[in-house]
């Protein structure tokens, strides 16, 4: 497996994949590998010739008091775990590399971004745009694979595509979970063993609005004051936001008769944590 | 030649050019095309196989109170001049096809959009930056063409194409002029014939300040002023902005001693006019 480092030797190889006639598959992602982005490997591997992970901390995504210097970083184990998944490239340039002295272009998706995260961490979407369109511009990939834990940036990066006209197929992988049901995160590291177990609010919170639905409640004020009471009984965690909204618009709404998401974003000692699930009647 | 009204024919039309080998210039306009646009054909066809030219004008990048809904369309006349230049294909597309209903991604270009024509057009250049990263994706050019005239944007455009890592590179096409000086433009055509003399004040401003600095004035202000007063003698001219800025990076300077651009816009009845040089010591 080849570990690219500059935007150049990347444009070369996938050249040389594209003059073989071999699909191209991109799975961006920021490091410290876990099983959901392996899954994501997996699909992009199924689906295509040659898959180039791209492996980069973005730092335009991340606030001025989030966890950008302290989010792990082990290309070694990285490049070691994406080679067991077939993946044929990394694409880990440093940050001067994407934004170079005089850096100032950015993509901004509004609407879909003026809610739930885009809310609790303002300017993190145009980060996430911005970087997306780079990384696509460099691999020109047929097919780009992220998942369906970040919600809404799944549909930022459907919206965008769409809107510019990128040349490409973005598709959704569902959330992987650990065993007792904690999505997969790279954040997930940061956890003691006591805000671990209080983690698991987040998709139990989930499956309470499930079990409602199932039992008949379509009152959508009501699912969700029942995924707060479960997670505010919780001492460790703190809520940031628990939203119903339609989907794939996110607006806004009452009853629940139609692809409905629920998205949750707490906060466990210093890590903030997000879950979500679409709910269907 | 082809006229291209859809996005999904124009990407069939590219493809099958790029299978035969075929190397691609695009040639972005508004039309209402002149001898500046022709220029840029021309030079297209000299350095690329086929060139497609776009014919779009994209409401995006002009104001509420601008000239949007009176801009002149004549795509039959347009369509024959592009044929006489060897223009392979016209992508002329509906608003609709370009900003369908939910249309929500914009590209930011920041800093140098703050000054000159940024100022007094607010959003004019995060329309034209969408718009034409928007025709990069759907033609994907090896090289597009655009007019020195819009000095301003000519920057944009290349510094956008440098930050999203656009696969192509911005040839930029020197000013064509009428006869007696006047920067060639599809609003020459709102002039009455009073207000199209007046116009040549742009030109002459240009032109008098290119002759103070060969008689050796280097300062800024004083070469500012000059054709402040120039302009100010001609009762049918309002100005809007007369500013030097070092070339490219649009720095604030006092003394002219490397590349500065003299950028003038210029009201003269209802028609805004801009024109511009580099000076060179």
């Amino acid at each position: 497996m080849q570990i690219l480092h500059t935007i150049s030797e990347t444009r070369a190889f996938v050249r040389q994949a594209r003059a073989r006639g071999q699909v191209i598959g991109l799975v961006p992602t920021m490091g410290y590998l876990h099983e959901g982005h392996l899954e994501l490997m997996r699909r992009a591997k199924d689906q295509c010739d040659i898959v180039i992970a791209s492996i980069f901390v973005n730092p335009t995504q991340f606030g001025p008091n989030e966890d950008f210097g302290r989010y792990p970083r082990e290309l070694e184990r990285d490049a070691e775990m994406a080679g067991s998944v077939g993946v044929t490239a990394i694409f880990n340039p440093p940050v001067e590399e994407m934004y170079p002295p005089g850096y100032c272009t950015y993509v901004d998706v509004e609407r879909i971004t003026e809610k739930l995260c885009g809310v609790s961490r303002p300017g993190h979407f145009r980060g996430v745009a911005t970087v997306v369109t780079k990384l696509f511009n460099i691999v020109q990939p047929d097919y780009a694979f992220f998942g369906q834990k970040d919600a809404q940036q799944a549909l930022v990066i459907k919206r965008m595509t769409r809107d510019l006209n990128l040349d490409l197929e973005v598709v959704i992988v569902p959330t992987v979970r650990e065993h007792d049901g904690l999505a997969m995160s790279s954040r997930n590291l940061y956890l003691e063993p006591d805000q671990r177990r209080a983690a698991l609010v987040l998709s139990r919170g989930l499956e309470r609005a499930k079990q409602a639905l199932k039992e008949g409640e379509r009152n959508a004020a009501e699912i969700r004051q029942l995924v707060i009471n479960m997670i505010q009984d919780e001492p460790l965690a703190a809520i940031d936001y628990v939203e119903l909204y339609a989907y794939p618009d996110l607006e806004p709404l009452e009853r629940i008769d139609g692809l409905t998401l629920l998205a949750l974003a707490v906060t466990i000692g210093r890590t903030r944590l997000i879950d979500n699930a679409i709910l269907e009647v």
